[in-house]
């Protein structure tokens, strides 16, 4: 269950409108990495925990923080959109900033959401649960949170570098600390599975199950053998299982695939008509 | 580049025909984790790589190996496909076993693709390019391949565990090795990242610009302190450059926001109704 | 700023395992109406309204209860799932049980979430923010709402019809009962608005910048007249302002439209193309 | 069975073009709340209508007027892209206004569709069926009409007052009348259906088989009571089935929920994990 | 304008409902080459055509009929649901036929649409505007349109081959009819405009303008020469302006790319990083 | 099973940087028929071919070249945004051509990229496999090959004339080109396809069937007879079955429907509401 209280995390307020700055701001807001995947992200991981030690703990703390970023991203958004102007190919032409303000803001944000935030990220593409990441395997989900913070935390720094506004700055130099301390919690958080697993998710799939002839070759698919100077077709593997070997020219271990005819039902072209492969005589 | 050879590059042959399994499958071809998502996801990195070293061939050659991947599961699909039968409850009824198949199979297997694979994953959800991720920063990029990799096995693990068909075993068992493999592969790059950056990202941000007194601390914004007991509330941060807290009771640093009127063209809800707080007298 | 509290607001227990509702119940979490679309539907029309009096509190608290009810379903399809099994056509023919669970569920909950909820319907479609509305006029985003409670709250009493599991009827019979008072909350608070304002959204716009004469006009598109019995053919119109009125026959007020031919550079087909209605001889 | 007229229900002629408003104007064509979506939903609830009388009828007139709406905005939208010019940097950079209208003009209208209006709202993205409401429930759906034509007027009014064209004011003035009509008479159906029924949707559910004790009650789940002040939170019911009441401090009637662990053939993390509270040793 | 009357074009009654076929049908509704799709195609298409002749007329006229077969289908749908059953595993398990329609059917039939048609394809997918295709060139977009009636005959002959329901059976008779006639009238339209063109869209391009050299070369990048046996790789174009030519080998006409250095504020792995192809020291 | 080689197939190199072109340079790379669309069409249909001639062989040599495609202009859209400026409405104040830049080009190539190429079109849809079509019936399949071929050569010639800069237009030519072979050898295809069968896909199903006497007419269903004068309204049919035949006024072939009333338990509005086509007294 959740309480909400009317104060804000942290400050939320630019030094002055700027509808061009609200619009790219939606990133982190309603994009793929932004605040709204976050939050749904670590809830419905939270939600799924089947045990209720620290884990779960620190996904409802972490999923509950992110809804307040939400709310502060939602109300610097609705500032930065403060007094926009709407109008037509007319105004802009009478001066330029208004006019490059109406080429280059969100027009929903005046249409659509009456000068507030939307769900949506720079672009407007919707929020979608496309965007998140629940498995039931923690160690794949705190990897997958770890690239969250890391993708978010870079978007952050891009707008932080993009904006001269003081108190966007001010409100991003937060969210970039926020960012810092859970690319840091989840990295904590991995390493502590690992220690009680192993590297490879999931852990509990018995080795010999697998194709271990190939579990730890680098196939060189791409002309060039620049990849075998890395740390991975080198020495030991990663979780201490094998050794990397390093392929310079990858055979086929497979053959042609020759698929049986469909059922006369389907109406896929006919068999005949497949195995004719010479070319009709009116067209030769 | 590309060049495509016939062979695949592993058996792609069940025993037997298997339409229900057939839809499970596509998960691991089509969806969030499946191969055209992380054979897309590595090509886009590879593409957009500003220099033309190891990292950048190394995204190469995975990303022609996963196309490799869809194929193997095209093909498995296609098989477990073959004979399919089609019908209405009349048919369903006759027969438990046809019902079954008719009343669990992908509908689209049937009418839409011709008993071919389809590029959505197990509930007919077509893939979209939201599943796929690439900022030009390789770090970041490698954690979110981590992730996939290890979504993937796990998915790939679970409809192993879910088929008694030897060949579909046999074809898991192969991507379930190569999975182990891009696991310890990109732990590996991950881990020359870490050494020659940090293990935040983006290393290149001035840490003096981020709120730095929130860096590292964890607020219980959940209700009970299990948290409190894991790595990352305790002892040195993860990135050396700081020290875990643990913040019982969060209190906001911001203050209740307020949002100015809207410009009268935009038609919102006017003060003066918003202000006006008391019922309607007739309402009373 | 949200707080969470780890006890649910009302009791989330199955009698028993049952995966196929497991999915039908997704509906209410994850669908158009589901408890994520009211919970951010209200957040985010609580961040836009542009004063802080009682409507932007009462969309607050609904908000942050609707996040708790999230949670409830969460918590009870993950209980549904418990056990679910796993399995291809072959386990399926050996019982029919087991058969139908296997065709009838969504495998997503085996393979992807790992018997927990997901963000998504009960076909699998993910949630998207195409969902919500919040327009920063509340008069029209409370018909919104009340809308949404109406499809909610029915949408909940066919799955309560639908089930024979004690548990979940008990917590439906709870989330009925907050739909009744959520439509009658909304009710109330579109009441207040239009006491304040006109039935008619936006209030705001001079009525005499419309085309006044077809403002309370039935056009009969239909063949047949039965629309002319309805009170919206007859009488005063709801907002007061003109006479409703029946048109048996409506003809066109416009034109033809002609466009003007694309510029070359667009290589539309040539006007030339266009003007000749001939057939071309050797087709003739 | 439909019948077309060439003659448009209402002139679509601007006095000049402007690839930008264009752009903007899309948005009630083909965004959440554009005619293509109250074209199809009053059809679809139409077509659903298990009876033949007058709601039928008003649904069938309304929505094959709608239809015609679609017409004459993608009829105005086609003239507004007249001789749209295309070009790049360099073409933008000799003439501001021809900058201004590359950069903010939708680059789908001369790249995608010739200058021809596309089913896309006013940022691009496509039209889709996520957007429409049809239950069989006519009082449900009645409210999403009323609630579809309140943000429809909405963006009308705002898309009026953002240009100052006066063919294009014109067509809006109509389309802004129509929608007057369309809201007065949903609520004229809305007010029969009440009549009827009640106004709790569904009415035909047992009120008894809810949890009554809080059907009627105000939880605050956001800090501060302003929400206590409104006609929700005093006196008899809309419904006239009870009282409301307001809660100040609510608390909890459920219990943390604990979840059972998954079966192995998962692989989730293994309850001995979740259990393990203590930091490895290693990273102690 | 439309306008609309009440009588069917075509009978729409089945023999006796089935709820497992009403969600295959529901694949031409909306599905990908569903009516939903043809209809809005050439009424985009129609609407977008700068000239007012046959080929407009013949887009109108296909897009009013289109709209019909939308109403049968969607009427069919709803009584292919007539008394639907609803109900969970313990209602499964009692009666075989009603498990696997229970299994089988789309819930949202029940839930969402209480027992009408959805916009909404065979496994569930919303409508999305996606599907359709309008450019402005109309030999292009007839092509569009004699793929699509291909695609919408092929499935609904499908769909005929898997009931047994004469009522069906019927009514599918009708439509394949129509789509052997929409088959034949846009080949018709077809040849008139090659006729008055080239085969080559758009016509208007000046061909020396293309890279002439590879205009006719089939270059072999799938090992195996069967291509080669084709109409395409031999003789005259079929444009008439070149000659086919086949390539065994074909090598790369472009070099290595090499991307510049991001600048510093994007914040992209640095090329110093990028440069060092060494394996860090604590990693050898 | 494929191979990478580091070289492209063609130049992708512009003479100077342009993120506007950038931008719409997406759409041939990521829209609906971008590059990555029949890719991933021409393989996904080229694995499904239920046997291995020709025609499987041509799919794959062009599945495997269009994967060249989609690289080189991965290439060059990231080459167009070398040094894209980041920054808000200060910094496009100070000079109208940055502005311009600012306001037009894609802000999601700086946040979200780093400046690389998107799999997305020129407004930021992300792709998706709504777009692609493999339905096992190849003569349906090449025409829509044949019309991606058209969709995709008029938008690449469209930027074409979009452009000054002489090295994307030096790699448009080629790709354009390109397109010129590809619409030259589906055509090809089809004409040996249709030889060996008949026009009307799929060829396979009895004529007897099809309910006949509407197989070959046009139904006027739009106002004015235009289209009785093309070809399709005259003389024998396309594929020498039958007549056309120009109908002036169809009539409906079909009765009025009624739907029978939906079980109780589906609430739906009521029958005996349905019925009561009178105004509620107290609304009269």
């Amino acid at each position: 269950m959740f309480y909400h209280v009317k104060e804000l995390q942290y400050h939320a307020k630019p030094d002055r409108p700027d509808p061009l700055f609200a619009k790219q701001l939606q990133e982190v807001l309603g994009g793929q990495f932004g605040e709204i995947s976050v939050a749904l992200q670590y809830l419905f991981q939270g939600w799924s925990v089947r045990g209720n030690g620290k884990y779960k703990d620190l996904l409802m703390d972490t999923g509950a923080e992110e809804l307040a970023h939400i709310e502060m991203l939602a109300t610097m958004i609705a500032r930065l959109l403060d007094g926009a102007p709407v109008g037509d190919l007319e105004t802009a032409a009478k001066d330029p900033i208004i006019g490059a303000i109406l080429g280059g803001m969100n027009p929903q944000h005046a249409i659509v959401s009456g000068l507030g935030a939307m769900p949506a990220d720079s672009v407007g593409n919707r929020w979608t649960a496309d965007y998140i990441i629940a498995s039931g395997n923690l160690l794949a989900d705190f990897r997958a949170n770890l690239n969250a913070e890391s993708q978010g935390r870079l978007q952050a720094v891009r707008l932080y570098e993009a904006t001269n506004d003081r108190g966007v700055k001010d409100m991003l130099s937060w969210l970039i600390a926020r960012d810092t301390m859970h690319q840091n919690q989840w990295y904590a958080a991995i390493c502590e599975l690992e220690a009680k697993e192993n590297i490879v998710v999931p852990s509990t799939f018995p080795r010999q199950k697998e194709k271990r002839e190939v579990s730890y070759v680098l196939f060189n698919y791409s002309q060039g053998d620049q990849s075998a100077k890395g740390r991975w077709a080198n020495g030991p593997s990663m979780d201490g299982e094998g050794t990397f070997k390093y392929v310079q020219n990858p055979q086929p271990y497979g053959e042609k695939p020759k698929l049986m005819p469909a059922p006369k039902y389907i109406h896929d072209t006919l068999p005949a008509v497949l195995r004719n492969d010479d070319i009709p005589p009116n067209l030769a």
